[in-house]
């Protein structure tokens, strides 16, 4: 049953590749990317995934020994692909669509001088596109992450002793994170962005700003990893955001709540509510047709009204978004900024994350997964969302 | 004096990369991929560290905000480069280097058309070359590395109790790595090598052919993630490998010590002292000079003179080599193949991991990380060698 549920997932995936490919006139795609072959092969291998336009795709695999079943080939090195086109008498590409911004250069140009097409493409795009409509199986995928997701986050209170450190902190949940099914992975697209589980921010550490595209900072343990807690002891009047991974299947929800060790200042508390405020009013205001870029700008709305702007989104820093969507990688489309393009759209799935930063307390505020339904948009990661005092 | 110790580091690094350089005739260097800012600057950051053949490096950064010193430059884009390069009269480099192996397609051509140098070579080879011989602080970085892999391999059998699962004795110990100072990055060279803090393989699990290029395979616990543990009982009879990284510092040690639940098969036994001759041999024998590709056949005339090929690394799919180069990679060069081409020389390190899988019992056998020294090679990660049974 499970077997026949993926497979009709996988021939969804192969019908809307084929789809978008017929749209610009692609004749073939070659995927081969870890995150790109899951999704159309449910499985990771060394090797090749080949679609073309129109008919059956085709499995080119270098290792793991012992996979068989239609179209299945083993090869040794790409040039072994193109022998299997003239042998099975498979049409060659006019227009191929590769990773353009996944595959290495000398990746890229070994598999164009395989094929030699006229137009090479860029399969990275269209695959994040498609990527950001998710589907009936991958919805639920999701569900199963938000559930494990919350059970875990439930147990962080039992995690905190007195006199901690944030990565003290941090360690427990980890091992709470695996026990409760977490498979390790934190994927994200683009270069340089290694993220080991999640973040911890605690007391000033929140300030310190990120070389990466996440949401928030934090120095880190070590500068070869430079994200998150570095050693910060959890004293009285400490804002702790958790923003640990939701990797409890490939498909990760991302979930920020926030502790306090015993009572923050008047400012974190009211930031906290109007980062309740934010998402409150887009979750009722969403739906499919809202423009991303309207949602980061009915957010900063809010943020200017209440005069909280120099601690939005970081203070020696600020991210300029306040939400992507998610799935494999921790980064797929959309992302909701001021410069948006899309429009939210049935069955994609996002994670809203408005949060401040006030100095000398942490960070606050609120993040949820949000799925984006026929009518609105439903929260997936439901739990308790005040700040939660440790003791 | 820790910052001192660094810079004096760092300048070593630049004053190689240079000698490199001028030997390729190349004039000039532009790093951008993780592993190679750490190593050329102590950080990773958002931008680019651009090395000409002669002269002072700079740095162009675009996040995170706030860093200062010479020749530190803030861009938005890679175009702001080349400005920078007329304002401050630099000469243009004819022949660039840029990371082949390593940068995207689109990276790559994006920078090659701002530089639009004569020529381009490979940064990938010249540096992955270069980082091959160890710098006296990295070396002493590794020592540090493997003094806390050793202390957590001690605390293993504690770990262990009756009926546990593979995953629940790696949750454990996972918990004991952060606590002694993993960072938790598992950093690797190439395409789709996703693994999570490292490896424990029990039972006909460690027969599951792998599709990456590590030594050993294993199903894992999902298809996202094929590798390693996968929820195998650990029964009376099982062998248990362990292979966590040994990412203390920045600088992995690599070590595999194999545990047993009671007793195993006598030839369970007999391989893993098999491997241990393996290793004393190559460890009395090698220096700088020796081939890598001796090395490699060294052990398979032990190996076949014993009768033990069919169990030598791996059953079903079995990996042709016996060790690997270590550093800020767990798969840097050499690599001990019968087709390598690199001979062993002062400070260089590496992984020697001669290990047999035996059917229905589990894989047994021994993983040292070595420093060569002017006359040999010195064993770094110094434990038990046996097989330890738990109780």
């Amino acid at each position: 049953m499970i077997q026949e549920e993926l497979i009709g997932d996988l021939k969804l995936k192969w019908k809307r590749i084929q789809q978008a490919m017929q749209k610009i006139e692609a004749d073939g795609c070659l995927l081969t990317v870890d995150v790109n072959l899951y999704y159309t092969t449910g499985r990771i291998y060394s090797g090749y995934f080949y679609i073309p336009a129109e008919g059956t795709p085709w499995f080119f695999v270098k290792r793991p020994n012992g996979l068989s079943g239609n179209n299945v080939v083993y090869i040794r090195k790409p040039e072994q692909i193109t022998e299997t086109f003239a042998k099975q008498g498979l049409k060659m590409p006019g227009k191929l669509l590769l990773e353009a911004d996944e595959l290495t250069y000398n990746d890229f140009v070994r598999l164009q001088s395989v094929f030699n097409p006229k137009e090479t493409g860029n399969a990275t795009t269209l695959m994040r596109t498609l990527r950001m409509i998710k589907t009936p199986r991958e919805i639920s995928q999701f569900r199963i992450s938000a559930q494990n997701h919350v059970a875990t986050y439930a147990e962080i209170p039992e995690c905190f002793h007195p006199g901690m450190t944030d990565l003290e902190l941090q360690y427990e949940i980890e091992k709470r994170m695996r026990k409760n099914g977490s498979i390790g992975l934190f994927r994200a697209f683009g270069a340089n962005m290694d993220i080991f589980m999640g973040s911890i921010l605690a007391g000033e550490n929140a300030e310190v700003p990120s070389p990466f595209d996440f949401a928030l900072g934090g120095a880190g343990m070590d500068a070869s990893c430079p994200l998150g807690a570095n050693g910060t002891v959890l004293k009285e009047g400490t804002a702790i955001m958790v923003d640990m991974a939701g990797n409890y299947t490939p498909y990760m929800t991302d979930m920020t709540r926030v502790f306090s060790v015993g009572k923050l200042t008047d400012l974190a508390y009211r930031a906290h509510q109007v980062a309740l405020t934010i998402q409150n009013k887009i979750e009722s205001n969403a739906k499919p047709g809202t423009a991303c870029a309207d949602l980061y700008n009915a957010a900063m709305e809010i943020v200017e009204k209440e005069g909280l702007s120099p601690y939005f989104m970081g203070t020696k820093q600020q991210a300029k978004f306040i939400g992507h969507g998610i799935g494999i990688q921790i980064n797929e489309l959309p992302v909701l900024t001021p410069r948006s393009k899309e429009e939210l759209a049935p069955n994609m799935v996002f994670a809203l994350e408005p949060k401040f930063v006030i100095p000398g307390v942490g960070a606050v505020g609120i993040e949820n997964s949000f799925l984006v339904t026929d009518t609105g948009i439903e929260k997936l990661t439901r739990c308790n969302e005040e700040i939660i005092e440790l003791s």
